[in-house]
């Protein structure tokens, strides 16, 4: 099959469409309006099979995730998505595949209400990179860097399923309850990007970051871009009830919540006059959100607390890294 | 390295900065501005080691190389640069292999003028995705659709140099002018954008598509998409020094240059009455400009010609097959 019939049979048709995109999947480029006193926000996020998914992954999920993680970098600006380019490498041409690929993807289109507008399909390595495209409100963005001394620091959902998930595929740790391990396992497969909760953030969080590196990696990058300290209570992280029944060591629940990556909830930060909104906001819309902190003015550091003491954790590198 | 220092280090300073960029490189998405009253214009392009380029390629030919696909399809549809994403996979962190390849990427920033706003790096087999985005005024894209009988086909620059720089490279053929053989390895490791030409067609082009894939291949997108016929004098492709001097057989070097992937000039179409208009515009730009054919209005159908009489390839397949 040739890459033009490859994206006309299964690419250019069966997804949402958007009144907003001039000219979609089919030419040299796509074109598109972006809205009068919006901003345009753009992310790209790659997905390799053996480090960012397990070999043997069904189709379904690897284009679950790779949309998820894009519309989780949108969400984390406070974004909405608009539009997605996919740059998709595949080994050979399995139908099978493609089509159980492409029908999860015009699924999520439909529901996020995003188009797919063109992209590239080459022979190679099973890898998949998403360009997401979308949209903010004029200087609504979202920042790492505006974070201030006494904000409280909150997450939403609850943190280290992925990561559990991820232990239970590998066979690293068994969980005999079966709706619990398929929790889990689901967790990593198919994270919820926080599209609603990031648009409600905009002009009340002073600033966000997605959960993609782990808790603690990525609370370093805002305590680094916003140069203030915080303090972080580890007993106050949110654990799924699969998790809290399962893990039963409190400090590996805790590792795992800390600094298990792919969770893609959203960790922001909100001064206290705005912290009763914000929880109400997110309350009407159905999205647990957990004050885990606050902002402190010992710029560089972090601060971790176990039932108010002092905690390291035993392990040199905690988070995700790109190149080991 | 972690992925924030090489980032950090090689990619997030020393290119091109635009005011248009409202947040650049580092934080979960870049966010831009469009003009009011044009278009955004979208594209992504995947290079692969081994499919797309030689294994053992110059990192300043890869950068060069990913970065010119990208520009060539803005360019085709009459487009801008503004803004390009790159995500950038390497089996390992080898600095002097990053830094010639960001060094070449800057240097194309400055002269294009676009911006590297993000993107992602990831261990994984070498391979780079950017997805560019340029600006056109509303409503003046340049579409492969839009051809129409007695339409005048032109082609920029010359044709098939970039065929023969591979097979030169892969040892295919031998050519013993060195000016020459350099000349063609460097049309294959060193394609230009026709960004000027580009947007210069805005308004007179009926269609345009860039040669990426091949002529005759590309050129049935337009007679597909266009819903025309064509007819294409083959002894009128524009054939460079370096390859008629060299590839003595005419048969051959009309392959070359019918046939051949990855020359990134334009194929376009023009009415009669803007033919001196453009040929006289791309002549002030110092940008060769050949009539190689014209539309007919036979559905369709592709006419090939050499010295007026009908001619066939003798091969099954023509142009860059996508999948083998």
């Amino acid at each position: 099959m040739k890459e033009f019939d490859l994206i006309g049979n299964y690419f250019a048709k069966g997804g949402f469409t958007r009144k907003d995109v001039v000219l979609g999947i089919g030419d040299d480029a796509a074109v598109t309006r972006v809205p009068a006193g919006q901003c345009l926000v753009t992310t790209t996020d790659t997905l390799v099979e053996g480090v960012h998914f397990l070999p043997g992954t069904e189709p379904d999920a690897i284009a679950h995730k790779a949309v998820a993680v894009n519309l989780s970098d949108l969400s984390a600006m406070g974004a909405e998505p608009a539009w997605i380019s996919l740059s998709l490498s595949l080994p050979s041409i399995d139908e099978t595949w493609i089509k159980a690929f492409s029908d999860k993807l015009h699924s999520l289109s439909k529901y996020f209400s995003f188009q797919l507008i063109g992209g590239d399909t080459v022979q190679g390595p099973l890898s998949i990179t998403i360009t997401a495209q979308g949209f903010i409100p004029d200087d609504n963005q979202i920042m790492r860097s505006g974070a201030r001394p006494n904000d409280w620091i909150m997450v939403t959902g609850c943190l280290g399923d992925a990561g559990v998930g991820l232990d239970l595929l590998k066979n690293k740790i068994q969980i005999d309850h079966l709706e619990h391990a398929s929790y889990l396992k689901n967790r990593h497969w198919f994270p919820t990007p926080r599209v609603l909760a990031g648009t409600t953030l905009r002009r009340i969080a002073t600033s966000c970051i997605d959960i993609s590196d782990g808790l603690i990696q990525d609370l370093k990058q805002v305590i680094s871009r916003s140069e203030i300290g915080a303090l972080v209570h580890l007993d106050k992280l949110p654990i799924s009830e699969a998790m809290g029944k399962n893990i039963e060591n409190v400090v590996d629940a805790i590792t795992y919540a800390a600094t298990a990556g792919d969770d893609y909830e959203l960790l922001f930060t909100v001064p206290e006059e705005q912290r009763v909104n914000i929880e109400t906001a997110l309350a009407s819309y159905n999205i647990p959100v957990t004050c885990i902190g606050q902002i402190t003015g010992a710029t560089g550091k972090l601060d971790l607390r176990l039932n108010e003491q002092p905690f390291q954790f035993d392990i040199d590198e905690l988070g995700f890294e790109h190149f080991s």
